[in-house]
């Protein structure tokens, strides 16, 4: 599978008053890894969205937290997708301290049609071919 | 077991580009609703950290999404504990949109003392009987 | 002028490692307060958006912080519109702790037609006389 | 002066319904160019909180936002101290889409002790002479 690894330096707005990350910014930084990996793949989101309409939204997410980080601490995200269904897919993160496994999550994500309708549905549509190719082959 | 309800009102600021709530929000408002769950038993989280300490950070927790929300909606949020270990404890949240389930929240906490150094040590603690009590009544 | 009430209950999560507010937050809440005067003139932002496209973007704001607040405390905000332009106008903050000015905040916004092209363009347009009047009425 | 730069990536969570980033976020990105600002010089915020002591708390900040940005999007800010007063001091951002001013951003903050009790009073001291110099210098 594609890996991907992003730096995330923590900065003093994602941490609380016990001086450590506050763990909702965690998922938004898997989610920026997500992008980065799809990305990385010559997927950028930004232009799913904007010339096929097409969305990856979460349905399912776990994360485990192991070690806290703090205000200035550099921490290493390792992200790859591990399994593809018919339209959703799995997608899994590491972070790293140091050689430590920090923090670790998983989504499940839909491959989504956008209809830019006043209803925000979102219809699941068959990942294509092409992408599971791009982010199946080895990246590193 | 006590449980307490919360409404939440879908802000512009939550929506991302596809109009739904970006789904890190969800983790802050179930913070947030778990810190109203020990404030409505009595235990008012400032005062938990100030006077005695106690923090109760998160080592493990995940969402499922089911229906997504968007700016203006109206949501409630239902919380309680389902689980006292030695020092952890189980928090699960049902986020309703009308009578449907949109959200469900699972997490594992644990009763920690802050040891306010550099290093932001957390250290497990037995939670008190006290706490399990107030938090185990039925609340509604 | 129409003034509005908000009460604001500040999260653990709002807080930083110095234990007061990170200051992003408040504009966050002041985006909010803008909004939930409007809805309280009749004019719901969730309704402007979509069934007449207009939105009210912010092009200058400026807050003063006079006093921090902390996990717990409890604010309340005072807002009201003190000026119209032709397609700009603004808007005006009060956060009160107790009877104390904690922060202040002056916003310019245009109301502007959002054209859903993947450009993104705002279109400024004249403010329509029903929404000067709505808002200009004594609120309280 | 010296000056700073730090490149941005706008991220989907960053934007809001309309498609362009929520202003609040712009805040939050400022902040960590003046701590940037204050790494490059060799003074990391970190080790001034933990090891000094010292904060540089916000008290007046005001933003000019000229052109929207939107999910894609790269963006470079130019950050550098305009003004030392005895114990506060101006921070003055200009945000650069390619080269166009996007955004502009001033602050003036505080040269502050950071007390650790439940009140977190916030004492203004002298800004060290040492500081003015290394931020004085021309980091370009």
């Amino acid at each position: 599978m594609r890996m991907n690894r992003r730096t995330i330096q923590i900065q003093w707005g994602d941490c609380d008053p016990a001086g450590i990350v506050f763990y909702p910014r965690y998922f938004e930084w898997f989610d920026e890894c997500t992008a980065a990996l799809f990305a990385a793949a010559g997927l950028p989101k930004a232009d799913l969205v904007r010339t096929q309409g097409v969305g990856i939204p979460m349905v399912d997410t776990r994360s485990r937290f192991l070690i806290p980080s703090q205000f200035g601490d550099e921490v290493t995200v390792e992200t790859a997708c591990t399994r593809f269904g018919r339209s959703s897919f799995d997608v899994h993160h590491r972070m790293l301290k140091g050689r430590e496994l920090a923090v670790e999550c998983w989504e499940t994500r839909v491959w989504t049609r956008i209809v830019p309708t006043g209803d925000q549905k979102l219809k699941s549509q068959p990942i294509p071919d092409e992408v599971i190719r791009v982010l199946s082959q080895g990246g590193e």
